[in-house]
């Protein structure tokens, strides 16, 4: 399976991961390797990780899984125990875990004496595709999400699909609506190809997931514009994502559920406001369907969400921008979305 | 005063510093701009800033000095600030202090939304000739100085000498030893020049000795090698001062006061075993003592210094490398001592 070439680094898969993960630590001659997992990914990743690395390991540290662990607090648990392991310049952290453990792994080796080497094995469909490129770094302050961060790219991302089948089936399908998304905003091939054929959690999907994401963070690497398009469903997807966690009434949703949602609604603002035909739109709203049920939303819900999306944007003078589609395969960014079609995309939804 | 160009900013020195810092805010459009200041700096430097910046300052940040505040703590706090205040990644940070500000404010700037710009405005004369160049920001881990951190480039750094006259001469000492480190190491005829004038606090040395650490840094930005020749006085130096500090029968020590005498005790060495000449080890000798009280020290003192220094490099399997001179101006670096010569250094020092 062919690697990714990314920023300053490659995305590695299966045996190519291997032999790269093995090579860069033995020509490197690190002055110690420490392992980042959670209690997740210690039980059911390490062991399958030791069949793959040769090198070996001077110390395994261990945080507990979750997003109300992405805090400052973590980091400075880790910074201590790298100090008293005598980490120095010269060692380097491997972080084996999801979205949550990569972004704060690599945060805190890019901050250890001032930038220690890292690696990141992803776990998870959802970092595999998503949280493996881009070089984004961080923890959460208080409930505002990654607000506390650097860009910085590891030495390598290595994906190995097989860590995949210690996830149940609501995880998995949680990363396949970004794969779904990257279909929808840049290839309409690759949006087929994943709607029609049942596997998507196989080393070609992943790989294009990869190289589409790539392609577009390549050509706008500091955020000005194309990048945007990355956030196709997420606009409203957010909101949605806060309400039902903030919500107690509410069962939570995973992102990758709350999304999915979000794509059809921007679906049909987009057929409303950008041309996307009938036909795409209603390939779209079956696209995800198959997979994720459909939510119920009350009309006090939707109030509720619209709200949020307004407080959400406070900063950009109460305008709310959307990534918006032509056509399955083309996005367009900076699109502003009269507030009445709203509703009728929550009714579109329902339908 | 001519600016000096570093990786990729610039240090302005009076008048093209204020021209630089007006021109640079009304053209950047900045969301918001924060200046970051101590009770110190608020007090004496905050009224002088206000006759040289023409812009609004949306809020002001205040931290309390001294290096027991730069802890990630301190870094929580602001971040928490500029978030409740709005800041976002088009906002700016001022950092209007001496080196624990900068290096503090520097940290939270670039970690803050994945980094925010920041310019500095150092106040002391050790921070303007030292902490002004070469993009280290951080803060300390317990009792480890510096261990979290990033590199990161500020906007500019702009050096107003007129900020001196606020500090008591022990405190401007200090700097001067690292401006004499300079010379030292890199440049005799600067060594000379300010061994022999009285006024060393004023733009043109200080404009001196930020080129000769730019040249250094600029050659070497990853610190393989040249830029070692740096730490010229600081291994014994940093001993010393680390001594003093724990010691609770001995006064602290400044850290310029504290290298003052690790370059007399190096000089010796460098005398001893890389042919420094006793003509040119004298006058270094002559050099500091001009300025700074000799220190007592008994063997125990001796032994015990000697002791932390061992323990400090224990990272590099015992042996502790030197910077030292081959003559006044030119730095020789990885030199290994025995250790009988220590004990003789002292006793030149005491002479």
């Amino acid at each position: 399976m062919e690697s990714v070439k990314s920023q300053s680094y490659e995305v590695h898969i299966n045996e190519l991961a291997k032999a790269a993960l093995n090579q860069h630590v033995a020509q490197k001659k690190y002055s110690k390797v420490f392992l980042l997992v959670d209690e997740n990914t210690k039980e059911h990743c390490l062991p399958v990780l030791k069949n793959i690395f040769d090198g070996p390991v001077d110390a395994i540290l261990e945080i507990a899984s979750g997003e109300e662990n992405k805090h400052i607090r973590t980091c400075l648990q880790l910074w201590e125990e790298l100090s008293q392991l005598d980490g120095d310049r010269k060692s380097l952290l491997i972080n084996l875990g999801g979205g949550v453990l990569t972004d704060m792994g690599g945060f805190v080796a890019s901050t250890f004496k001032r930038g220690i080497d890292f690696i990141n094995i992803p776990t998870t469909l959802l970092s595999m595709v998503d949280a493996s490129i881009g070089g984004k770094t961080g923890v959460d302050l208080g409930s505002l999400k990654n607000q506390i961060g650097v860009i910085n790219q590891p030495q390598m991302v290595l994906i190995f699909p097989e860590f995949l089948k210690t996830l149940d089936s609501r995880q998995t399908k949680s990363g396949y609506a970004e794969m779904l998304k990257h279909g929808l905003i840049q290839n309409k091939e690759y949006w087929k190809e994943l709607t029609l054929e049942g596997n998507f959690a196989e080393a070609g999907c992943i790989q294009k997931s990869i190289a589409i994401k790539n392609e577009v963070v390549m050509q706008d690497p500091t955020e000005q514009g194309l990048r945007k398009i990355l956030n196709y469903g997420h606009t409203l997807g957010h909101a949605i994502e806060s309400y039902c966690l903030d919500n107690p009434n509410r069962t939570t949703l995973l992102h990758g559920e709350a999304i999915a949602v979000g794509m059809i609604l921007e679906g049909y603002l987009s057929h409303e406001l950008r041309g996307l035909s009938k036909l795409d739109l209603d390939e779209i709203k079956m696209g995800f369907l198959q997979h994720f049920d459909r939510v119920e939303f009350t009309e006090d819900d939707i109030d509720a969400i619209l709200k949020l999306l307004k407080y959400d944007k406070k900063n950009s003078h109460g305008n709310v921008n959307f990534v918006l589609l032509q056509a399955i395969g083309e996005a367009v960014t900076d699109i502003k979305v009269p507030e009445e079609l709203f509703h009728k995309a929550f009714a579109y939804y329902s339908e």
